[in-house]
Parts: C-alpha cells; sequence; structure tokens
C-alpha cells in the first residue's frame, strides 16, 4: 500500500480492515472532509458503493442491507449537521439490534468550537445509543498509530455484530489536504518495510475475533426442559428479529417435541417459512386471545423482541403463567412485567437442547389454536373476497410474495395489518420492518437497503405518510440499482388515529392527527423515473402486484383507501370473528 | 383553566405559561404519545400552528421562523425515531444562535429500556448541543409540581433566548389517557382554588425575565477608544448574526467616528440596509484582499460570527494587526487564531460608546476600499451584463429584492456567491442563512419558516442539492400557508466541488463528489402546487423575477447552469479584478 500523504494513507488502511472483516459495501454522501474516506471506499475493488445525497436516507438504506446481510455497511458522512441526519436510522438500529457503523468526518481537533465553518460537536453524537464510541486520533504515518488503526476498525465492527449487535460510531478527524495529493515528507517511504504489518495488515482480518454463544449448564436444561414437559398450554411466542430466531429447524423441533402452537409474529423469520407436520404456526392470535374465554397458558416461551400485537401483549400480561424471555443479550423486552425468568442463552442453541429434553406433546391446547386459526383464515379469506380493505391488500401481499423474495413492511397500519391479515405459508419470505422504534421515517431507503443486497423480488409496503417522509429514499432506484415494488396504501393521512380514542375529539383530530394532506404522489413518477399506477380494486391489484413482480424497473402501485371505513371492517370483521370462535 | 384529566392540566400549563413568556406559534407534527402537547398548543387561541409532516422539515421550520422573530417557536414530537429528526436543526440552532424549544414527548420512565413499542433512550438526546436540558416530572394535578412546571416554561424560554440564545430540550414523559377524556379523581374539582397560581398562573409570565447587557467600566472604554484612534488602518468587520449586529445605527456612528470601512458579510444584516454618508460599507472584498500588495490593517474590530469569505478569513490570519473580537456571550468564534483582545461587552453599546469616545477619522484606508469596490463592482456589472453565471443570477436577486423583504440563501455556492456578487444597497433586505454550521439539509424549510412570520415578500435562494435534500420541505407552502419566489440555481450535482483539489482526482470526483443526478424538478409544481418556470437567460430571469415578487403562490425560477463554467467564470472575473485593482 503507497499512499501519497497521511491522510489517504489512514483511510486506505481504514478501509482495507473493515473489508478484511468482511465489509462488501459502504454508503458515501458526498463533502469535503470526509474526501479520504470516500476516495478509499470508492477506489477499494471490493467494495460496492451506494452514493445518497441525503444522509437520512443514506443512513436507513444501511441500515435496511445490514438486516439482510448482518453485516454493516458503513455510511460516511462530511462533518456538521449530515453527521445529525444519521441519527434517526442509529436509533433504530440500536433498538432493533441491527449492525451499523457510522463513520463521521470532523474538523481537526483545533479547530472545534472556534467558530470554525461547518463545525459541530460531534463528539458522542449519538449519545448511549451506540454500542461503541471512539473518537479516531489524528492520522499519522506511524507504525502503532496505524496498528491501533486496524485494531479500531476490527473492533468496530466486533462491537457491531456482537450478542447485542447494534450501531458502532467513529468520528473521524482530517486536516487538509483532504484529496489524494503528494505530501512531501508526509508518508516515509520506507515505512511499508519498516511496519509492513501496520500499512499492509495480515492476510484476512488483523485480529480474527471469534464470537462465542452463551450456554447454559445441563442442570438448569433438565429444569427448563421440566416446567415445558410439565405444561398443558404451553406456547412459542417468536417476536420480530432479522434472522429467523431460533433458526427454523430449532422452533419446528422445540414445537414438535412439546405440542406447543407457534405464535409467529409476521417479523420473526417464522410466519413464512416455517412448516413441519404436527407444528401449528399461528397467525391470527391478535383476533381471538382478546376472547375472555380463551383459555390462558401455563408455561409461554419467549424469543425475539416484543410481539406486535397488542392484544398477544395484553393477553401475556394478564396471564400468571411462568413466562421465560429467552435472550441471549440479556434484554428485558418485556414491558408487560410479568415474566417469571429471564434465560440468557443462545435462542437456537436452548430450543434445540430443549427439543431434545422434553417428550410428551400435550396437544389438546394446540388443537384450540389451530381450529381458532381455521376459522379465523376462512373469515378472513370470505371477507376478503367481498370488498378492497387494508388488510385485505396487506394479506394478498403476503399471499403472492414469491418464496426468497424480500418482504419490507411500514410501521404505523401496514404491519399491524399484516400481523393481521398475513396468513401463515411454508414458502420462506423474509420479511423486515423497522420494528427497533416503529418510526415512519426512512422506510423506503431501509426496505430498498434490504433489496440492495439480493438478487431476488423486493416488495415494499407502506402507508402515505411513510411515503411522503422517505420520498427522498426513491432517488435510491436509479442510483443505487434497486428495483422495487411499492404497495403504496393511501388513506390520505394518518389512518392509524383512528384506532385511538383522540379520534373522538375533533378539533384538533382531523388537523393535527389524521392529518389529511391531499398529496397525489403520481409526480414522482417523473421525479424518480418509476412507473406508477393507481389500483382500483383487488382483482386488479393482485393482477398488477404479480405483473410487477415479473418486471424489471420499480412500480408503485397506489390503493387509495378510506382509513376510516377500513377501520371499521377491521372492527366488523373482529367482531364476527369473536362471535364464530366463541360459537365454537 | 379546568382539565379532564392530569395529562390536560399539565399540557395546557405548559402551554399557558410559555404563551404568557411571548410564543405565539408552534410547529406539530402527528404522533399518539404528544397527544396532550399537540391538543393544548392547538385549542390555544393565541397560538398559530403549523402542522408538519416531516419532523426534521418542522425543526427547520422552526428554527427559521426564530431567526425572523428572536422568540423560539416550539416543536413538537411523539416518542423514539421522530425526536432525532430534530437534531440538525438543533446543531444549527446552537452554533448560530437561534432561540430553539424541543418538546419531545416520551413514554413513562418505567417503559423505558423495557422493549416497549416506539420507545428510545431520549434523555439528553441532543448531547451538549442544547443550552439547557430538562426531563419533566410526571404530570400530577399538584401545587408545587404545577409551579414547578410554569417556572420550567419560564426557565426554558430564557435559555434559549439568553445572550447565547439557542436550543432547549423538554423531554415529557405521559402516561395514557393522552386524549382529553374525564379521568375520575385526576384532577381535584378545587384544585384551582386550592392552588390559583399553579392552575391560572398570573397576568403575564409566572417569572418575569430581564435580561442584563454586559457593558465594560469606562477605562477600558477609554483604552479601547485610544487603540482605535491611533489606528492608520482600522477595520470594521461585521460577520453573520440574525438581528443587525450591532445595531445598524451603531455600526454606521463607529464608522463614521473611525473613518474605517465596514466590511459587511452578506449575513450581518448590514450589507444591505446600512447606508450614511461618509460611511463606506464593502461587499467586494472577497475578491481583493488576496492581492499580496493590499495593505495591512492595523486595527480590526469583529463583530458576529466568523465571516462567510474566505479570502477576508486569510487576510485578518495574516495580519499581525490588534484584533478585538466582540462577543456578549465571550464566544471565541475566531478559528484564525490571532486574535489579540476577547470584548465580552453588548456590540450595540459597546459600538455606540466608542463612537463617542473617538473622533478622529482617519480615511486613507477607506478610500482605498471605496476606490476598490468601485472598481470591483463596475467589473461584475459589466461582467453580468453578456452572460448568465451562478454568481450573476445572485447578484440579481440581491438587486431586486424589494426593501423590506427576506432572502433567505443556502449554503454550499448560493452564498458564497451572495458575499461575492450581491452589491451593498440602502434598502433594508432581511438576509438568513443556516450559517451556523453550514448543511445543505432543510434549506427550504428554514426559508419558509422565516417567511411565516412576516407578511412582506420571501425569497429563497438554493442548489439543487439542498432543494433535494429538503424537498418534503415545499408541503409548508400549502400547509403552513406560505408564498415564496424560489430561485433554483441547477447545475445538477454540487458545483461547489469544482472549488476543491479533489476536482483534479476523476474518478472518483464525478460519481462521488459532483454526483450529477439528473433529476427534473419540474414535477415538483405538480406535487406541491407551486409554479415551476425554467429561465433561460439573465433578462428573462430578471422579468420572472419580479413578476414572481408581484404575484401571490410561488414560483419556482429553475436556472440551469454549468457548475464548472461558473466556476471558471468567476475564476477569470477575479483574475480581471486583480489586474484592475492592482493596476490602480
Amino acid at each position: 500500500m503507497t499512499a501519497p500523504n497521511r491522510n489517504t494513507l489512514w483511510a486506505d488502511v481504514l478501509v482495507d480492515e473493515l473489508v478484511a472483516g468482511g465489509v462488501d459495501a459502504a454508503c458515501l454522501s458526498p463533502g469535503s472532509r470526509s474526501t479520504p474516506l470516500t476516495v478509499a471506499f470508492a477506489e477499494h475493488p471490493e467494495v460496492e458503493t451506494f452514493s445518497h445525497l441525503d444522509e437520512r436516507a443514506s443512513a436507513f438504506f444501511a441500515l435496511g442491507r445490514a438486516r439482510q446481510t448482518g453485516t454493516p455497511t458503513p455510511v460516511v458522512c462530511t462533518s456538521g449537521t449530515a453527521a445529525a441526519n444519521f441519527h434517526p436510522a442509529v436509533l433504530e438500529a440500536s433498538e432493533s439490534r441491527v449492525p451499523f457503523l457510522a463513520l463521521t468526518a470532523d474538523r481537526p481537533p483545533e479547530l472545534r468550537d472556534s467558530g470554525a465553518n461547518q463545525t459541530a460537536d460531534q463528539v458522542k453524537l449519538y449519545g448511549d445509543a451506540v454500542r461503541w464510541y471512539r473518537e479516531l486520533p489524528e492520522p499519522e504515518a506511524d507504525d502503532r498509530k496505524l496498528r491501533s488503526l486496524r485494531v479500531t476498525a476490527a473492533r468496530a465492527l466486533t462491537e457491531a455484530t456482537g450478542t447485542r449487535p447494534g450501531p458502532v460510531h467513529l468520528n473521524v478527524p482530517f486536516r487538509k489536504p483532504l484529496e489524494p495529493r503528494p505530501v512531501e515528507g508526509d508518508v516515509p517511504p520506507d515505512l511499508a518495510e519498516r511496519a509492513p504489518l501496520a500499512v499492509e495488515g495480515r492476510d484476512g482480518p488483523f485480529v480474527a475475533t471469534t464470537q462465542g454463544h452463551k450456554q447454559t449448564d445441563a442442570a438448569t436444561v433438565d429444569r427448563l426442559a421440566d416446567a415445558l414437559t410439565a405444561a398443558d398450554r404451553g406456547l412459542l411466542v417468536c417476536g420480530p428479529a432479522d434472522a429467523p430466531t431460533p433458526a427454523r429447524e430449532a422452533v419446528a423441533d422445540l414445537a414438535a417435541a412439546t405440542g406447543f402452537p407457534v405464535l409467529a409474529d409476521p417479523l420473526s423469520g417464522h410466519r413464512f417459512g416455517s412448516s413441519r407436520d404436527g407444528v401449528m404456526v399461528c397467525g391470527g392470535y391478535d383476533s381471538y386471545l382478546d376472547d375472555p374465554d380463551w383459555p390462558d397458558p401455563d408455561v409461554v416461551v419467549r424469543f425475539g423482541a416484543s410481539p406486535t400485537s397488542k392484544n398477544l401483549r395484553k393477553y401475556l400480561a394478564e396471564t400468571d403463567a411462568r413466562q421465560f424471555v429467552v435472550d441471549p443479550a440479556g434484554g428485558w423486552r418485556e414491558a408487560e412485567f410479568t415474566a417469571t425468568d429471564l434465560v440468557c442463552a443462545d435462542p437456537t442453541w436452548l430450543a434445540s437442547v430443549l427439543a431434545s429434553a422434553v417428550d410428551d406433546p400435550s396437544t389438546a391446547y394446540r388443537d384450540r389454536f389451530e381450529s381458532a386459526e381455521q376459522t379465523y383464515w376462512d373469515i378472513v379469506e370470505h371477507a376478503r373476497a367481498d370488498r378492497l380493505f387494508e388488510g385485505g391488500v396487506v394479506g394478498k401481499v403476503a399471499e403472492h410474495c414469491p418464496a426468497g423474495s424480500t418482504l419490507f413492511i411500514s410501521n404505523s397500519m401496514p404491519v399491524r395489518d399484516l400481523d393481521r391479515f398475513g396468513q401463515p405459508r411454508p414458502a420462506p419470505v423474509r420479511v423486515f420492518g423497522n420494528r427497533g422504534v416503529s418510526g415512519i421515517d426512512g422506510v423506503i431507503s431501509t426496505g430498498l437497503g434490504a433489496g440492495s443486497a439480493t438478487d431476488t423480488p423486493l416488495v415494499l409496503v407502506t402507508g402515505d405518510l411513510a411515503y411522503y417522509h422517505d420520498m427522498n429514499g426513491l432517488l435510491a432506484l436509479a442510483r443505487c440499482g434497486v428495483d422495487a415494488t411499492i404497495v403504496l396504501i393511501d388513506n390520505d393521512g394518518g389512518g392509524i388515529f383512528h384506532k385511538l380514542p383522540i379520534e373522538e375529539f375533533d378539533p384538533p383530530f382531523t388537523g393535527q392527527f389524521k392529518t389529511p394532506h391531499g398529496l397525489d404522489f403520481s409526480p414522482t413518477a417523473d421525479l424518480y423515473g418509476l412507473d406508477f399506477r393507481q389500483v382500483p380494486d383487488q382483482a386488479a391489484f393482485v393482477e398488477a402486484f404479480e405483473d410487477s413482480l415479473d418486471s424489471g424497473g420499480t412500480q408503485v402501485l397506489s390503493v387509495e383507501l378510506d382509513s376510516e371505513r377500513s377501520h371499521r371492517f377491521r372492527e366488523q370483521l373482529h367482531d364476527r370473528v369473536q362471535t364464530a370462535i366463541h360459537d365454537a
């Protein structure tokens, strides 16, 4: 590695080591201070670069890509407000445990708080939201400093992908010159000879990291297995997690061994793709668990994050069952505060060993779920046939996403509709959503980022507020070479607020909550070079959806719906389900 | 004040006290957790509310409004990533000393870090960028708590508008119910009787704040006056400040008394609107101060923030003059590190007393500036006549903005072009820019926010990258009832990078720095209900500009220019000026 000056050398070494650690892409935004980093990433032959003009969109794109790959896609920006634009995605990465690496260029230390241009305090800019923060030293062609830089790069990746993955922030000061211009005396000609490790690194990572997985002792496993064996009404609850957690085989083994039904959140990796004879994967529970006569469980084993379904959470809050929360990182993600046991262990390992240790499946409770699911999905199927409503559209998406495709689902109503109307299927569909902090920001960018790492189809479902919020993200279609089928459920404002009691107070309901904006999004077709189609009814929707999956380019399928009517229909449907299941 | 529950009471009291302290508007974004705050602001008869769907745009809008009014416009958002979207504007408010008040709703304390939905760590979310952070206690209909709330509101405004104005963050937790629904026993019926001060507040602010202004003793004034009197070549440098700093009269008095020329940054409030016989306001200095034969000053008095002109900063860095930096807040905004004296005193007071104490104007140096300015503006006038280039467009805008209008100027090239090509005029034009951190984000929103507080014309000049970055901000045209004349200098990418040495390295110059995006922005006309006009030449531009000022609604005047040619032309012009002034 030869470099014309210390900044070039510094950035080259940093990028070289990140690549050795598994990084294969970076999101770059134009800026001056970040020039050495941008040049190093752009010129590295093994790095794919995605150029984003809006740093907020860039960070969400990187977040989405990491949801798909499990590896951070570094985001690079110049100094100042650019770095603050990463903050929303940093929060989401933190709460949803997604590997993320922010590389923010900074002025050199002597220019901070000096009145110098484009200079803000970037030290610990994201506070406690990052797993690790490091202020890099000033670049220098020095043996020890460069080795420390390699170790810092390796460590940043390790921290971002540890037992509790999440964001890491490296603040990177540079002094001019920033471009790769030769600077006499900056890099000693014999440096590579004197300090080969520092300059060239190793074949592979400078420090190869081995990540262990937590296991418990055999006695604990036996104790847990006894509790599961003794249960008459046991449940496996799989909450949101980017990679199916525990792995699909392990969940199926445990479900088969215990006879417990699997309540599979749409974001858990188990709603779509987990299937085995004798294993009951449930998806309709939001609609029947609030039946006051529905029997309580006596044992619950919970994996992943807190489930999307409010009725499920409420059901778990009101039971006095023994509830095991399994989390390798010891995260206490159980806001009902009724869990009895926290098990800090690898979920896949635990599910597997428990499956081997338990062997007395009790199936009566599962049968009850099975029958309720049957009743529920029959009613939904029937209801969907005769009208177009929001949940019906989302249900059709879930039904028609091809095996192996990626489905990114927006927060607010779409994820709740997927939870309720996305019927479990054996076909593996990778479903992602920003369910860590559940913002409606960055939805398009996160979806396109997730799509950027795969050649299989990408489907993105969003409401109109989220579409508007991240319209800038659509620029990635052309600039980052991603194609998508975008389902836009346009109900002109915040439909979710109809679910909330504030609906009864108007004003201010319409003006400040529902916030109809009257935007016609069809001009985004010309702006971003996409197909924009209005879809009038359900049959047309399915046809347009399948057409889009078979086509190149990006199609936005816009379905105009009345959020209030959709909400009322969901309520009617819920009542119908309650009656049917209660009577059964 | 009667309230159906503790949350309603709490929010009503907070808003009531903010209004008593001078708040007359608020920026609200839809969300559930913030319901009590939203309802309280929306229902207050003396508050104008601006509803924004994108919190990033909302915060910049509030920032712009406060630049115009000097009073914070509170921004309200729900919990989670929404709050992080305020961060870029918070940084800008901090560095450019703009009053700002972020009210972020939060989950109640017991739900934090519990896995609860839409919950992130919002404690001290903006780190050291805020002047004051306060976590509000949990709402309660309690006498002392409510008085503490009133004091907190008063204090938040005082901290935001103090000697160093800036952002304040109140994190506001609420537990359900969030809507104004009666809760039995929540608010004792006799509370207002028992605790009238807490519930009703006072006639006017609960605590009337008197803000003193720093003055120095008479001996110091004499010492400073002596230094100014003794100077042969003195300069007054007025850097960026939202309100003319010092006040216009005081600067004119001081300039007249000393004979010093005034180097007036376009954002200082003195370039456009300061005019008096015998006072020389200079605006062309960026083009002649780098003449190696230009005489050094022996005394410099600096007001406001660091000037936009790099050549001026360099000129000041290379002199061994006595340099007084005047800053009431003691801010050390002088990144050349050559100042000899920091004077912590009120600039207007100081300028006035010095004007009275000095009376020996030496005018030779001023005459030299006067002659250079004459030469410079003649050349510019001549050059502008025969071609359309970026600086020419900006110069025409500065020339044709009506007296009393507001001109918001984007970062990157537009502000630099205004610095170079905006000829001083006696007509007062309020010029604002986000020069604190100099980001290209939030430009449209900040401009429209500044326009929202006045009935006089609003002109906004932006490049294409900034236009794209904050396209969401255009929604405020319709939703917030603001009209503007938007001058879009579209050079398809980052024209500023042609100024930087990285231009010589292509790749990666074009792909990662210049970043041409090929966007045709005309569809924003249909999207946001504005007029979009392509302007082919300079004559057409002036006509369209004046038409727009005379029309209602919003017109985007798009001027397509080649950034590289504009840059080369600026360089040629600079050479021409150097030769002419050197020869003169």
